[in-house]
């Protein structure tokens, strides 16, 4: 299983003070800006045009590859905040979200799944992150699960052995405060096995040793 | 300036608990493997043999530009501790330094510079990193300065805007605590200008922008 994240050169995912407005906090959208432009992230996102080079064919084989994604509440909710407890909340990915699989949330709230247009469809699980890699497993008609986030999702699959390959974004950018991608004690060993460079990112893949 | 950094992907350059024997602290030598195994590594540190390949391309590189060296008064002894204040102290690096080069040592304690065999002559400069700056532009005969570490002199001559390029090497462990290369808050934008991974890291370059 594989796990995608952009983070900062000091290692945020987020910057501080995230909004439901702005879920990615102070400077947080500038972890992103290397995707936005991209043909191949704007297709999903139901937007016409985008720009093609190596960037875009790492974002193509990735989603080719993914069957079913797994994430955390506050992916789902878009951060912490009261709105995030609303049962009959319906995300903050829009009606049409950009992930055209199965979708398994790590939540401890119960709820029904929640289709969506376009083929996304939010299954929320309750007993942890090992029972949705489980599931998204089952869902994924054989192609890859895809840990798409938040951290603390992303740190719980880590520690438990879930994660085979791990795909940073290193935007280049200081936040100076916000969420860790990593965050405590989780001594672990990594190759290196790929990385692309451009000036908006340096894409790092590691296999976990 | 170009500065030279090796951390690990949770963005320590050391690990917890350094001591004079282990100022890299626990797991800090891992961030460092990459380079031992060079033969572009163990020439200036005396030594015969080792590997040539992108990873000793990219140091001999920056050795060869190389002709004046800044740092801490921590790298130059070895880690903070009784040790680091006493005015005798001839540093942590041998009788015969890997730098070969006039190294400018920033410091709040006066003293004579101190001659080294191999060409290496550490300076200790007591009136903050601009003035290391200046006296090591000074001092390279044309060549560029390198701000060799540690964290803090690194992060106070990216602040004072001394830096034009950062050379990171992200070696691929977590180390779970010690010395943060980034800490605290410093937004700052960079373009990632170059990458090269091999198993035992993920070379960046920035340009500071």
């Amino acid at each position: 299983m594989n796990a995608e994240m952009s983070l900062s050169l000091d290692g945020f995912v987020a910057g501080p003070a995230p909004t439901l407005d702005d879920p990615l906090g102070k400077g947080g959208m500038a972890l992103h800006e290397w995707a936005f432009r991209l043909a191949a992230w704007r297709r999903p996102h139901g937007l016409e045009g985008g720009e093609v080079d190596v960037d875009s064919d790492l974002v193509e084989r990735h989603l080719a590859a993914t069957g079913a994604v797994v994430m955390g509440r506050k992916m789902f909710s878009g951060g912490s905040g009261p709105w995030a407890d609303d049962p009959n909340a319906r995300g903050w990915w829009g009606n049409d979200p950009p992930f055209h699989n199965p979708v398994f949330v790590v939540t401890s709230h119960s709820r029904d799944p929640l289709e969506m247009e376009g083929g996304t469809t939010f299954t929320f699980v309750t007993d942890g992150v090992e029972s949705a890699v489980a599931q998204a497993r089952d869902a994924a008609g054989g192609k890859d699960v895809l840990v798409a986030g938040g951290a603390e999702t992303f740190r719980q699959a880590l520690a438990a052995g879930l994660l085979d390959e791990i795909q940073l974004h290193f935007a280049p950018v200081l936040l100076g405060g916000g969420t860790r991608l990593f965050d405590g004690p989780a001594p672990a060993r990594f190759a290196v096995t790929d990385v692309i460079g451009v000036p908006l990112a340096a894409h790092v893949r590691l296999r976990v040793e």
